[in-house]
C-alpha cells in the first residue's frame, strides 16, 4: 500500500503525526537510521527495534553496485535480503552522485548522469528512469525521485537550470514507477534562493507525490541559510503528506527541522560518529578516545535506555575504541541512535503537551553548555 | 570457589563430565571462544549464550597493555568490566611472548621474559609472578601458570631445559597465587618428546593444580605429532581434574582431542575465519566471498540453529564480507562459534550413548568430503 500521513497535532509549525506503512504505523518526527548496504553498519534488526527505530534507509546508489538490484530482487527484496521486516525508504542515488563518485567529476546531461564508479572507476549512467526502476526493485517502502543535488556555490542561473531539469526528471521517474506497494516522494530543490525553492516546491507538488523531501541542505552552507532553506521550501508543502529533510542529523538541526515542520529525517551521522568513538550526550558529543574515560565506570548517560548505556561503562567502551575493537563502534552505534530516536520521542511529546518552545530551550542550554 | 569437575562416563579415554564454577556448572567437552581484549570480536555477551557457549577465554597480555589490570580491577574484575556473567579463564601471557612479541624477539632468563609490546616496541619484562598477579587482578575464574611455549623446531636438549624452567616457574607463580574465588592450572610442556610430555606432566601433577593444559601443541607440527604429544602427556594426568588443550580448534583436532581425554579446548579459529569470510559447515569450511554464493539464497547450513542461519542466507553474507561491512564478520563469527559449541554438544551425546566411535566417523567422512 502507498504510505498515509495522519497530522494529529501542530504546536507552531511542529507537527505530530502518525505514519501508515507497509509494515505498521510510526509516530512523527521520526529520526531514520542509515542502512546504506542493506546493514545499519555492525547493527542487526533486532537491535534497530529495540531502540525504537521505525523506517530505514538504504542507498539505492551502493545496491546498485553492489550486490546488484536483480540479486536483491531475487532475494524476494530489500526487506528478506536483509532480513527487516520494518518499512524502508530508499534514496535515489542523487545525493551519492554528487557526494561520492570518483574525482567528484561528473556529467550531467538532459539525459542523466554520466560518472565513475567509486569503487572501481568503472563508467556509470544513471538516470531518473534507472533510479526508479533499481528502486522498485529493491521493493522498499518508499522511493525517491531522482535529483540533482546543487552545490552550495552554485550560481542563479545554474541552479534554476537544475532545479528545472530536477523537475523534469521527477516527472520521468514518476512516469516509469511501477510497483504498487511502494510510495515515491518528490524532492524540492532550489538551492539558497527562496523564489526557486518556492517554485521548486510548487511544481513537485503539482506532480502528487506521495511525499515530499526537501534535498541540497545541509551539505556546507551556514547554518541560518539552512534553516531559510527549509523554511523556503516547506510552507508550499500540503499538510496531508508527510516532509522529509535528506541527510540531517545533527540534534539541532532536528529541533530545528521539527519546529518548521519537518516530519522525517535520515543520517549517517549517528552511526558515523560510532566509529570513531563519539558519543551524543545531553551535554553534548564527547569523544570515548579521550584518556578522561580511561577510569570513568559510569554509563555514557546515566538516564539513557540503550542497552549500551545499561550494560557497559564509558571505560570499557574506551578501552575498546583504543584497542580498534569493532565491538565499540557497535556499542556507540546503539547508543547515539537511541539517542536520536530518543530526541524525536521527546520532540512529540512536547509537542501534544504544547510545549515544544520550552523543549527546545531545555535541550539547547545543555545540549551547548 | 575453586572449579570442581565430576567426571560422570567415559567412552575409550573420552569423557563426558561436568565442571562447576563460580558462574554455574558446565558440561565437558566443551568449546571456549577467546575474548582477546575483554571481549569476543564483534560480539555481546547475549549472543555467546545464546549459542550455548560456557567459559570463554581472555589474554592476559593483551589485558595487561590494554586497559592494564589495574583498570579492570578498579572496574570491579574482568566479568565486570566486559558485562560477562558466565565464567572466564584467562591464559598466563606465555603463549603470546611466544607468538605476538615484535621482531619475534625474546631473552628468555630464569627471571622471566624480557621482550617488546607489539604494540609499541615497548620493552616489556614477564615474570612468572608477574602472570600470576595480573590474573589475580583480572580476577577471572580461571588462571593459567606462566609457562614457555616452545617452538616446534627446538632440540631435545633446549627442550628439557626449557620443560624444567617451566616447571619452576609453575612453583613460583603458585607461590604468590592470591585469589580465593580463583582456580589455577599448571601447562604440561615438553615438546614432541615422550619421555619430556610424561616428565613434565607427572612433575606439574606433583605441584597440586585445579586442572591441568596441555600446551605448546598445534603451532606448527604434523597432525600425527601433535595426537601423540596428546596422548604423551594425558595419561600422566588425575581423572578428577578437567584437561585442556590450549589454543586447538580445527573440528577434527576437536575431535581427536575428544577421543584421546580432553575436556577443555580453545581457539581463536571461529572469529578469525570469521573476519576473513570463512564459515565451518558439516562438509568443511567455505569461503563466503567466492562468487558461486551470489544468488544463494539458502542459509549456510540448512541443519544448524544459530542465529545467523536462522535469519540470513549465504547471498546476504557474501554481499556484506564483499562490500567489507563488518556485520558480515559478526554473523559469521556467531556461526562459527556455534558450530564447534555443537560439535562438543554431539561428541558428548555420543560419549554417553557410547557412540563416539560413529559420532567421529560420521563426522570425519562428512567433513572431509
Amino acid at each position: 500500500m502507498k504510505i498515509k500521513y495522519n497530522l494529529i497535532k501542530k504546536a507552531g509549525n511542529a507537527r505530530y503525526g502518525k505514519l501508515e506503512t507497509n509494515y505498521g504505523t510510526y509516530e512523527t518526527p521520526m529520526f531514520m537510521p542509515v542502512g546504506t548496504l542493506a546493514n545499519v553498519k555492525t547493527l542487526v534488526p533486532e537491535e534497530l527495534k529495540d531502540v525504537n527505530s521505525g523506517i530505514i534507509l538504504s542507498n539505492t546508489y551502493h545496491l546498485w553496485l553492489r550486490p546488484g538490484e536483480d540479486i536483491v530482487a531475487k532475494a524476494g527484496g530489500l526487506h528478506k535480503f536483509m532480513n527487516y521486516d520494518g518499512p524502508i525508504l530508499t534514496d535515489s542515488g542523487g545525493f551519492q552522485v554528487f557526494s561520492l563518485v570518483k574525482d567528484k567529476k561528473k556529467d550531467i546531461t538532459e539525459q542523466g548522469v554520466h560518472f565513475k564508479s567509486h569503487i572501481d572507476g568503472k563508467p556509470l549512467f544513471l538516470t531518473p528512469e534507472l533510479s526508479i526502476q533499481i528502486q522498485n526493485k529493491l521493493d522498499s517502502d518508499i522511493a525517491m525521485s531522482f535529483d540533482e543535488c546543487i552545490p552550495p556555490n552554485a550560481s542563479y542561473e545554474y541552479t534554476k537550470a537544475s532545479t528545472e531539469r530536477t523537475l523534469r526528471w521527477a516527472k520521468r521517474g514518476k512516469k516509469v514507477f511501477d510497483n504498487e506497494r511502494q510510495s515515491l516522494f518528490g524532492i524540492v530543490q532550489g538551492g539558497a534562493f527562496s523564489d526557486l525553492r518556492k517554485y521548486s516546491a510548487e511544481e513537485t507538488v503539482k506532480l502528487d507525490f506521495d511525499g515530499y523531501s526537501i534535498g541540497g541542505v545541509a551539505i556546507g552552507e551556514e547554518k541560518p541559510v539552512t534553516y531559510q532553506m527549509i523554511d523556503d521550501a516547506i510552507k508550499y508543502l500540503p499538510e496531508n503528506k508527510p516532509r522529509y529533510l535528506m541527510g540531517v542529523g545533527e540534534p539541532l538541526d532536528i529541533i530545528e527541522g521539527i519546529e518548521r515542520g519537518v516530519d522525517m529525517f535520515d543520517c549517517v551521522l549517528p552511526t558515523r560518529l560510532a566509529r570513531h568513538g563519539n558519543a551524543f550526550t545531553p551535554y553534548g558529543k564527547i569523544n570515548l578516545k579521550n584518556a578522561k574515560y580511561k577510569q570513568d565506570f559510569e554509563p555514557i548517560d546515566v538516564e539513557c535506555d540503550c542497552y549500551t548505556c545499561q550494560n557497559y561503562s564509558k571505560a570499557y567502551i574506551r578501552h575498546l575504541m583504543v584497542a580498534k575493537e569493532s565491538l565499540g563502534g557497535r556499542l556507540l552505534s546503539i547508543h547515539n541512535i537511541r539517542f536520536l530516536i530518543k530526541l524525536t520521542e521527546d520532540a512529540r511529546a512536547a509537542i501534544k503537551n504544547e510545549s515544544y518552545q520550552e523543549f527546545k530551550e531545555k535541550f539547547i542550554n545543555k545540549y551547548q553548555k
